[in-house]
């Protein structure tokens, strides 16, 4: 059979043209796509509307070889793709009495009876392939065209990633361009996107040149900088391979600033290492609110680790709950390096845990000063009797800031446990 | 002017080709052209890569007066936006001094030179309108062809949107089609979807027949259902009006499961009713972590009414910190309302606040019992002399847990404090 070239993602909703939803599907299904080795050309959304869907299947079919439509399989007059797709291949609509049934007792395995409306879930384009819906009642639909093909999925990604799932396994694997495309993310934090690129430039020109070259793209946001790598090659194994090559280069190049090769979270990565060195973590925290402590429980398993955590943002609180000296925050300030330190210490002595995490600053937007401006945060560390204190200066509103400090936070106890 | 009736959004760039990242500019897009009564007829994404662009362009000209493009503006040879529409719409680059000599300045303001490879931000269609870019080196470019307008906004965030909203207070907003289309979200916590759906029913019937008519979708996740409703009138006013009069229905059919009409998230609504009663809160937390307290903290100015919080992971902490009491534990297991209560009451009478909260459960995806199944939560609030608790049962992984854990015990204080 003829491999597939290019692909096209349709998905198909009103709602996905209103401000405040998205199409999120055609991420999973290019993922899929690109370990197939097939690349996605363009990506549209339409609509509910016969008109644009028309078009847009219309247009696609011009231009690439499989397209992947996703959403309007629903039981309801909105629900036209699958209408509308046959008209467009020249194909009728023939009620497949198997569907049917297998609707018709889904419904009463739960008691009810199924609305006729349903019924419109049972058409088949003549010469489709019907693919079975585990989750749902709307089936998928496989066209073939000469040479080209078109895929109807459910809009619900519980339905569809499994039926897309079954495709790579089945006929859309046995139709891939042979050459997979792989990708990986690499996380680092600790310095500029500018810095990050400075010190990777040479490493980008020579991986080019590679039997298995890797492509790489770098993605900077707030406390993370992303390098999406990626690779062709003819087997998943190649292209893996060469990744994990690239992967520890990076590790040359950036040294301790990347703190993930493999997908990990930082809150994971240090789960895993303290975890490794049997050590159980205390947080007090006053400007992140609970942040550093949720991330940390955000992992399954982090019981172990993490015994207890303080919010503290009174000075009250810093001092009956910490016992922090009044005096250290009357001398230096409640946002300041001896005060994380001491709130540190007070979270990991009174938890009897082996490290200790304090932070304190502004998060915004009021409460800044000229000395002490906005995005100004204290953080220390206390790692089995070694301490480590730092003064940030954070950019962006409330949430970033407060995203930077339990990033930095995380990040200083990472460092501490892997020299 | 001809008033655009239709608009495409194109964004460019090929890491939106790939499986890890979105475009979500349009939203903001969607939202201000609908603001004004334009519709959004479909989207697309495409890489950098000229011949899609140029089709993308072509086809969108096709079918829409009006085309919206972000990215693909930045200074390298990835960035073909400039370029590829000034030769689909027939125009000559010219090089803009001005903006050339804007470019320069802002490179050395900073003390850097401008790299040469910025010249091509300065490459103007003949007879565009160029758009000032407060927080960036590209300029957004305005070309009309005929009656059809084409719009090009650069790619980051914080660009664009600060140019698209001169362009809807000028050029923009003059050819407005002159019915806004104004949406609102109404957040509902408490109730499933489908008992939703059912109590709303006779309303949509009803709105869809009004002189302004609202229609309405429901989207459920898990915690938290939203109602997007939407009107169309001759004036901002009059949607607003008719939307402000269809969000009281809503009240009054969903009742107190209602807990925002206005776009507030659950931790804003419960800060502000803590203002107006000039409360206090302090929270202990185990499974969810620390998330409740972060969720708090995210609303600005809410030092003025979080005291302090502890997250109590373990037995000993609950013991330690709340003064919960060991027998009360082994007597009921510390997931339980007695224990929730108790580290409710413990947290308060310590912090000196007026409201506790107690979250005590399992979060999964281990820990779970057949008495105590993961997803099991114990919640307890007390408010000024009053307590209030129950025990859930949510479903999903570890982070749905946690944030639907956290949505229950914000809205548990939410209700004692309206009523």
């Amino acid at each position: 059979m003829t491999p597939y070239s290019r692909a096209a993602i349709l998905a198909v909703g009103s709602e996905l043209l209103t401000p405040s939803r998205i199409d999120t599907n055609s991420l999973f299904i290019t993922e899929q796509l690109n370990l197939l080795g097939i690349e996605v050309a363009f990506k549209t959304v339409v609509g509910d509307d016969r008109e644009e869907l028309a078009n847009a299947v219309r247009i696609a079919l011009g231009r690439v070889d499989l397209l992947v439509c996703s959403g309007g399989l629903g039981p309801t007059d909105d629900d036209v793709t699958r209408e509308v797709v046959a008209e467009v291949l020249n194909r009728a609509l023939v009620e497949d009495e198997r569907i049917a049934s297998r609707i018709r007792t889904r419904f009463e395995s739960r008691g009810m009876t199924m609305p006729d409306i349903n019924r419109r879930q049972a058409m088949v384009p003549v010469g489709a392939r019907v693919l079975a819906n585990a989750n749902g009642t709307a089936p998928g639909l496989w066209i073939d065209d000469g040479t080209r093909s078109v895929i109807l999925l459910p809009g619900p990604p519980r339905e569809l990633k499994p039926m897309m799932m079954s495709l790579v396994e089945g006929p859309l694997g046995e139709r891939a361009p042979g050459l997979s495309l792989v990708r990986r993310v690499i996380r680092i934090t600790g310095r500029t996107e500018s810095h990050t690129e400075e010190a990777m430039r040479p490493l980008y020109a020579e991986w080019a040149g590679r039997p298995v070259p890797i492509a790489a793209t770098i993605l900077a946001s707030l406390g993370q900088i992303e390098l999406h790598l990626s690779a062709r090659a003819a087997s998943r194994e190649g292209a893996d391979a060469a990744l994990e090559a690239a992967s520890r280069e990076v590790s040359e190049v950036i040294g301790l600033d990347v703190y993930s090769r493999d997908g990990r979270a930082l809150e994971e990565v240090l789960g895993d290492l303290l975890i490794a060195r049997a050590l159980r973590i205390a947080v007090a925290e006053s400007c992140t609110g609970g942040l550093v402590t949720s991330r940390l429980t955000d992992v399954p398993g982090s019981s172990r680790y993490v015994d207890r955590a303080v919010v503290t943002y009174s000075n009250e609180a810093k001092i009956e709950l910490l016992g922090v000296p009044a005096a250290l925050i009357e001398q230096h300030g409640a946002v300041s390096e001896p005060v994380a330190l001491a709130m540190a210490e007070g979270i990991r002595s009174r938890a009897g845990a082996n490290v200790g995490i304090g932070v304190t600053g502004i998060a915004g937007p009021g409460g800044g000063t000229a000395q002490k401006p906005v995005g100004m945060v204290a953080i220390a560390a206390l790692v089995t009797g070694t301490s480590r204190s730092r003064t940030f200066s954070f950019i962006g509103g409330r949430e970033q800031v407060k995203f930077q400090a339990s990033q930095a936070a995380l990040d200083m106890v990472r460092r501490m446990l892997v020299v």
